[in-house]
């Protein structure tokens, strides 16, 4: 946890209701922070369905590859997870770990090993030592309490300056159901640690398949549109849990992804991942600004989405935007690298509702002053219309700062 | 040109021999820059064959789009080339500066417009002035020198804290034939600038189809194996002039790409090549440290150039790498994101001699201390092997530094 809050921290923080059948613990393990929350379980009651998504990375973490082998079965009865070790790239040790702490945590939770998960964040390559915690386990199992949503997001907490939570209440069918979501960190960006993680629960009675296809589709456009350095964690995890409270209440049970009463739940999921997703851009690090960039007229949603991200991803479009600088010439050469279809021609510019460039040239009433009275902005958006097709994509990134390399450039030990 | 003196650069300077047939001139259009040469002409004899790589922009500058249509006929006559503006994203009034510019150049020549050949580097967006310069052409054309290489490596600089020469004196056959190159700036590295360029002129008489069989395989393991930030320039040109005067002097002419007696001068160009590439990379915008990626043990040659870029381009690598912090689990990340077949238990990496990880896992003896002194070098070399196959590929790339950051994050006006 960093002493200074980002600039662009939330002003303020929802209340977080309670979710049916979610108990939640959090201790000071010491597993490399001191004076600090390092350790979460989350404990869920019987029935509970899980889904999830990973990192797409090749050499994953041991939790990652744990989860995955879980997630198969489709249940959860406990979350384990620390921060300050992400148990990555720690070989043969790093599976014992997870199995050794697998173990534990179906111990506590009267569960089996198959419906526990787990993910880790922090240093790579540093064996995972679990007798740091897994004694703690069983009393964090017991003491479990449903109020604790920001506690949970303070104990994940690496070099985030700020805990990132949201929470939606829409009906499912007649009956209200919430959904709460944590997050932390954005992807690699800090010193030695490492990682995207997000976990989410609802009371709603939804069988894991359609939660599985729920959560692939909306992490499309949140999660897996905001870049802050085109870093990709070996840990990036995002699991949903769903413990079917509501249908007491009268909520429907969900068995099928085209379900039209799913419409609401999926819209307020969407908004969650979305709201934490900007959150983890908007603490990145050293941020200044946050950046929307959205590509327009491209030759499908997919080639705009790879022009989005190489404008989003490109350092020297960023260290612009944090120099508040309307180069525009580095958008067009982003679009000219991503290596789309794309016609010089027809390009067309705009930061904010100011065009800059036009058919492949300079705007005729660009103005330099218009632009930089724009660029002074904290929310910098910036639109690029390619003028061949009717694709469209929008990311989310961060300013590049002296403050990143400072962060990421000091000495590790 | 900055007034601070890389610290990478060139302890000393090769002295540039004559080429026979290339006569140079350079001169102060004040096109941008004051007090600084910013215009260059090279002039070659009648019979001079030409051939080029540019480019993989999707929005590629003026010059490009002239150079691209000139070199099928494969003959030049006249090099223009100005810094301060890169006639980029110029649109209709682009072309008509380098029909003019083609026009004026041929005239002063006595050649046609097809066999000059242009490049501009500069601000992108702005149209280029031709009135500038064009007026100055005859008389450079006239004034041409032939031992100016030097002084025409520093009228092609932008943001170049050094000019970039270098040579290479070979036989072909039984005569000695000889090879000058100068390059200038790294990619898209600078405020408002762009490109890379870079002029390579012989002796030997080689037919153009050939001279473009060299040059592209040429650059394969050279400028397209370095990276100083991942943005690839609109602009980007390298083209090779053979003037065949050693024709005269008894060396034999080359017609077939497969001349066995070309494998001295294939090899002599590759170190052109390589050393005004390097050079580049030396002077990337805040650099303090030339980086070296090798991987070995990919599933082919592609593979393992894909994951070296993903590692030389990394923004974690780096900055570790600026912060002399030997931080290994970086590059488990690099390999990992690069999306090639790789095996995370079969990985090993090495910073210089010094192997970090194996088989997955932290080396045994793996030991801080050498670790640090090693990462204090301004050479870094960084080593991955892949452990699944016999691809190997080497790229460099520099430090990623706060002064890059301040560089490309100061205000352009």
């Amino acid at each position: 946890m960093s002493t200074t809050i980002s600039p662009l921290a939330p002003k303020k923080y929802p209340k977080m209701p309670v979710i049916e059948g979610v108990r939640i613990a959090t201790a000071e393990a010491g597993i490399k922070y001191k004076n600090r929350t390092d350790l979460l379980a989350m404990v869920f009651d019987a029935g509970t369905a899980v889904a999830g998504v990973f990192t797409k990375s090749k050499c994953p973490s041991a939790p990652v590859d744990f989860c995955r082998q879980n997630l198969a079965a489709g249940k959860a009865r406990v979350l384990v997870v620390n921060s300050g070790n992400a148990n990555a790239f720690t070989g043969k040790k790093g599976r014992e770990s997870t199995a050794l702490t697998g173990e534990a945590a179906a111990k506590a939770a009267g569960c089996t090993a198959g419906e526990v998960f787990l993910a880790s964040t922090g240093v790579i390559g540093e064996p995972l030592d679990t007798t740091k915690f897994s004694h703690l386990l069983a009393g964090l199992v017991s003491d479990g309490k449903p109020d604790l949503w920001t506690e949970a997001a303070k104990a994940i907490m690496t070099t985030d300056t700020y805990p990132k939570v949201a929470t939606q209440t829409v009906k499912l069918g007649d009956t209200d159901v919430t959904i709460n979501g944590i997050s932390k960190g954005a992807g690699m960006i800090a010193p030695d640690m490492a990682t995207m993680l997000s976990f989410i629960a609802t009371d709603a009675p939804i069988a894991a398949p359609v939660l599985q296809d729920l959560l692939s589709r909306g992490t499309a456009k949140t999660f897996n549109a905001v870049t802050v350095d085109s870093d990709t964690s070996t840990s990036d995890t995002l699991l949903i849990f769903a413990t079917g409270k509501a249908a007491k209440r009268g909520a429907p049970e969900i068995t099928d992804p085209k379900d039209a009463r799913l419409g609401q739940f999926r819209r307020a999921l969407g908004k969650v991942l979305k709201s934490l997703a900007l959150q983890v851009v908007r603490d990145g690090e050293g941020a200044r600004k946050q950046v929307e960039v959205t590509v327009t007229g491209a030759k499908s949603a997919r080639s705009a989405k790879r022009i989005a991200l190489s404008i989003a991803n490109s350092p020297l479009v960023k260290t612009a935007v944090a120099g508040e600088d309307a180069n525009w010439g580095r958008v067009v050469m982003a679009v000219g690298k991503a290596g789309e279809p794309a016609d010089r021609d027809r390009l067309s510019i705009w930061f904010g509702d100011i065009r800059l460039a036009h058919e492949g040239e300079r705007d005729p009433g660009y103005s330099e002053e218009a632009t930089s009275t724009y660029m002074k902005r904290d929310d910098i958006r910036i639109r690029a219309d390619i003028g061949i097709g009717r694709g469209k994509a929008t990311v989310w990134t961060c300013d590049l700062t002296k403050e990143y390399v400072a962060i990421n450039g000091d000495y590790r030990s």
